[in-house]
Parts: structure tokens; sequence; C-alpha cells
């Protein structure tokens, strides 16, 4: 049985991977005026004097909704809310299992940029964050955007900021070990959709000077006019010669590779034709641009995947445990850039440079600092 | 330390009285592959396929949301949504104790009612139903009646339905033991809000055939211009007559009294007007319409109330576990009269008929019975 049919099994068994558990036994009709009416009527009261009591009396402080339109799930496109519910619930699980944190998956039937606004807005009093999912690009910039102006809690976007931040801290720890600086490298990302977009951004608050970005047309640049907004943005950052051509043109001499695009687009010859000590992370998933062996036979240094069975998988399931229950904690109302690069400095730093290796650049998911490394780093920023 | 403090402790210690759980033990990698990418990919595309796997592969089966905008919270109003938390939290952690049911209490920053109506219809694909709590009348009517014609899973006022099925319960089996018949039965509601509203409409579905329905400004009658759409449309079914005058005039001789209004706004003198074995609930919380001490005393010869210290404690908590339990087992789309009329006679039935007493009108909530039988009847009224 491969691991599609082993996990659908595992669904069926379940039905549901998360439930409803009581954090207090109602034993009798006295608990139940505890729990409920009358006595309740004090915590109303309470939070209504004031409203921060909130975050006191009721889960709000420790809750965190999983919110998705179902129309870029996982390599399956827009498949719609119902059949994005197993993904939301699998995020909620990890939340759970990474940060103890109680997610809610909710899925949306609308995909208007307006109304998916709308509708969270309305709904974020109940939670103390937001975590957004596979909403596609560009929406997603614009949905996230307004969200985060609207709303007192934090939301955040995890195919951006959650890949981005854990690509970032691989990307760190790499560096290290080929000797290079991130200014002065080279960088392609090969993906101009939610998360390649975010990855760039965030590299360039790292402080990376060279990035050329692709999409299926090639390399992005200031006279294509089918770019959408948030690539044209981009395209004042990057690409600072203007080049124009295709995937290929863009890898000659390149130093860094991340593929957030689809399998099997990039050859051997291409990642032969990059420079010396090559790092290269092709993230599609489950069939990367180019799979680690060949990148390797190609020479490349170093090679991180979204594979679970490989070295150095760069998994955002890394971050966003460990994201929000900082931002829980402080409770900030953003999870700032600042936040962000502490988070993505902390997932590097819990590798000591000297226990760097080519095959081990990112601490592994049941470590247990993961999560507690980056809530601290964001709480201290949140400071 | 009264109960109000006492309660008030409780919810400072737990933070929360509800907290996700998760099923499935994520102990290593290949547990990730299978609850998270990649193998969830194959749940997803089930459903993607089948639209009602997801019933089989994830939680909405058993997951009901509790949604309020914080308009009528108990006795305490408008209080908005975050004061409304814990009372939604309460709920949910009955729907728990209960029926074993998953429910996640959401509260909404709007009280338009379109607004009301889009967001709850837009956030519907991620439950199994919907539970409408403490939203003010008359929106509740209009809220519910839309977001039952839009959404394919039920959608349920509790206020309303809830408290109209334990007191058509509770007043089938107090006529047993006076043996008046609920078609002769002159019947004094007061409060024409959601409760009073929809207790009047499920008595006549009941058999009730004189009703009088009194509201502040004394007896509804159809030269009133100043009632809502929804007390408009009770005046062609009940006060036949189109008596006009207060509360007291209608008590005259009346067979029973179902007060969902105020406390203390109904004398002794009132109820000793009324007939011979009068019914008495006056159901207003935490103080009622009248005590029961002195509505006995009045000659009262039944009395229920809201409060769980005395006999007969009336409470929705009775009903809506149950109601849910067999809508979600039997996957109804819709939570029909016939459904709530089963559900009413499956609860009234838990008592045999030699058990009954003036003191023993309905089961006690910690009855297991309560939530089978009424989820079996509502099982077999989908049928």
């Amino acid at each position: 049985m491969d691991i599609y049919q082993k996990s659908l099994e595992l669904h069926k068994k379940l039905n549901g991977k998360i439930s409803i558990k009581n954090k207090y036994n109602i034993k009798d009709m006295s608990d139940m005026t505890l729990v409920y009416t009358p006595g309740v009527a004090e915590a109303c009261r309470e939070i209504y004097k004031n409203p921060d009591e909130v975050y006191t009396l009721t889960a709000k402080r420790n809750t965190v909704a999983v919110i998705s339109d179902g129309t870029a799930v996982l390599g399956l496109g827009n498949i719609g809310p119902l059949a994005a519910m197993p993904v939301m619930e699998g995020k909620c699980a990890l939340f759970k299992r990474f940060a103890d944190i109680d997610a809610i998956p909710i899925v949306l039937n609308t995909t208007d940029t307006d109304e998916l606004v709308q509708t969270i807005y309305r709904l974020s009093p109940s939670f103390g964050g937001i975590n957004l999912e596979d909403i596609s690009a560009p929406r997603c910039f614009e949905v996230e955007r307004r969200l985060k102006e609207l709303c007192d809690i934090p939301v955040f976007h995890d195919d951006q900021h959650g890949t981005a931040i854990v690509v970032g801290a691989a990307l760190i720890n790499a560096l290290k070990i080929v000797e290079k600086k991130l200014k002065e490298v080279k960088i392609v990302i090969n993906g101009a959709g939610s998360a390649g977009i975010a990855i760039t951004r965030f590299l360039i608050k790292l402080g990376a000077k060279h990035i050329t970005v692709c999409d299926k047309q090639g390399i992005l640049n200031k006279g294509d006019i089918s770019l959408n907004d948030a690539q044209k943005e981009i395209t004042k950052h990057t690409n600072k010669n203007n080049q124009q051509g295709l995937l290929k043109d863009a890898l000659n001499n390149a130093d860094v590779f991340i593929g957030v695009s689809a399998g099997n687009i990039v050859s051997k010859d291409m990642i032969a034709s990059m420079s010396i000590d090559a790092i290269v992370f092709p993230l599609a998933n489950p069939i990367p641009e180019i799979t680690r062996e060949i990148a390797l036979e190609a020479g490349a240094r170093i090679v991180g995947t979204g594979a679970s069975n490989q070295p150095n998988q760069i998994n955002n399931a890394l971050v966003f445990p460990g994201i929000f229950k900082g931002a829980l904690e402080a409770r900030v109302k953003d999870i700032t850039d600042d936040m962000k690069i502490a988070a993505c400095k902390a997932l590097a730093r819990i590798i000591k440079k000297e226990d760097l290796t080519e095959t081990y650049i990112i601490p592994n998911i049941f470590n247990k600092k993961v999560a507690t490394y980056i809530s601290k780093a964001v709480i201290k920023a949140a400071k």
C-alpha cells in the first residue's frame, strides 16, 4: 500500500483528525451552573466591562483559525472548500502537536476577494489569530493585506511567510557552509505565485541583493505586460539588469536555486551551469523540480527538498506553530517583518555552526527546540 | 462565594472551557506524511471526486458551529461578540458532554441581517450543522429562514426551537397529570421575542388551539401597529377573539402560563385568577416571572422554571444535543417541523405516565436516555 492509500485508510478510520475536548468535566447540575447558565453570565459581564478579559476567560488566547477557500491546495489546485478540508484539519493537528495551539479548520464557499475579506474579518473575534491557507495568487496578497489592516489579531498567510521563513533559515545555514554572503550571491527563484513572491520579498529583507524570479514564461522583467500587480512590483527590486530569457538563462552562474513551481522542469544541465558550491532547493511537492540525486550529480553542493524521507526537508511546518505560539503569547496584533526575520534567524541558529553539514542545514520538525526558539524570538521581537 | 464568583474563578483557571484534541498521535515523520502532506492529498482527491466523502474523511460529520452575534445573550442583552464567547464555549462544552458532538464557538462582529446570512453561509462548508445562538428578535427569524434556504446542512436557532421543544415536552407531560387536552386549554405566553414566538408556533403545530401572547405592551392583537412582522403573523393564529388588555387580563381563567420575558412581573393574584390545576412555567432566567413558591401558594398545581436547583427544570440543554446528534447521524439537510415534534414527544415519553408527578414532568439532563431518545426520534422522522 503506498503512502496515499495508507493515508486514505487512516482518514476513513478516523472520520476527522481532530475533535473537541472539554477542559472541565461536567459531572452534575452544579457544574452546569458554573460552565453554563447562570454562572457564565459573570464571565460575560467581565469581558463586556473589559474586552481584554476575553484573553483570560475564554479559549481565544490559544485559538487559531486555519482558513482556506480551497483554490490552491497542495499541488492539486482549485479543488474547492470541501476537498480542502483534509489539509486544513491536518494543519490544525500539526498546530496542536507542535505548539499546543487549538486550531480550527474553516473552509469558505466563496473565492471573491471582497467576500473573503469580509467573511474572515467578521468571524475574527472568535479567534486569537488567523492562518490563511491555500488561497491562490494573486488574490492571496490582497486578502492578507486588507485583513491585516482590518483585524486586531495576527493574520498570517502561511503559504507565503511560513515558506519564506523556512527557506530563509535553510539558505542562511547553507551559505555558512559554502562561505558565501547573502548580499553577494545570485539567487534564482522559479515560480512567481504566493510562495515565490513571498520568498523574494523576504530574502530581500534579509539582505539579498541579486535575485532573479522566473515563472512559466521565463524571467520576470519590467517589460512583461502579462504580470500581475504583485509580480510587477517584484520586478522593481529584482533582475536589476532586466535580463530577458528563460529559467536556464537565469540559472547560468547562479549560486542559489529555489523552486516553488512544478515537478521535473529543471534539467541536469541547468544545475551544472550554476556556479561552484551551488545551493539547490527544488521544493515542488510531491515531485520536485529536479531530484536530489540528479542535482548532486550535476554538481550541486547542498540540496534541500520538501520530501520528508530526504535530508534537509524544507517544510513550513517548522515555522507556523512557533510563529503563532509566540504571537499568541505576546498577544501581538500583527506578525511584523521584524518578527518574521527574528523567527527565521532563530530557526537557523538551532543548529550550531560547527554542527552544520551539507545534509544538515535545517532542524528536524520533531526537535523540541524548533517551536520554542521561534516563539521566543517572536516574543522578543514584539517587545 | 456565590455561583457567579465561583464561575468566574473557574473561567480564570481554565482559560477556555474547550480545546482541540488530536485523534491520531503524530509520533514521527511517517505519521506526518499520513496526516499531512503528501499523503493527505488522496483524501482531498476522493472528496473532489465525490463531495459526500467529506462526511467520511473529515470531522465535518460530527461538527457543529455555535454562532452568535452577541445581541441577545442570556438576560444580558446586546453585549457584543467578545462578551458572548463564554456562553458559546459553554454551549460547545454541553454539546460534547451530552452528545459527543464537536462544537466550535464562532462570534461575529456584525449585527446586520444580510451580513450575518452571508457570513454564516460562506463558512457553512466547514461544519455538519449550524446552531444559531443569542441573536436578537426579530432579526433571528429572517437570519434563520434565509440560511435554511441557502445551506445544505441543518440550521437551528436554539433559542427558538430548543426552547419550544422542551416547553412542549414539559407541557405534554403536565397536561397528562392534570388530565386536560392541549387542544382545549387556554395558554398564555408572555414575551414575544424569539423564544415566545417559537413556542407559540410550535404549540400550534402540536395542536394547541387557544393561545394568547403578551409582550410589554400587553396582549398582542390584530390592531397593534407597533408589532414586528413575526408578531403580526402570530396574531393571525392566536387570540381569536382579538382580546385587548394586559397580561393580567389574559391570565384570567387561563390553564397554562409560559413566561419567557423578565423577572418578577407576574403577581400572586394573577396566578390565583387562573383556572383550577393551573400549569405555570415562569422561565425567565435567572429571576423568573414569579417564584415557584409564590406560584404554588397562589394555587398553581404544576410549576416549572429555568432554575437547576428546583424541580421541573425546563432547560433547552435537554434538547439541542440530541437534536443535532440525530440530524448529524441521519445527515439531514434540514431539521424539519416533523423532526422537532418527534423530538418533543420523545423527550416527554422518557418519563412513563405512571412515574409522572407534579414535581417530575421532565427528565434530568444527566439522564442518558435524553440525547439517545431524541436523536433516535429525529433519525426516525428523517426516514
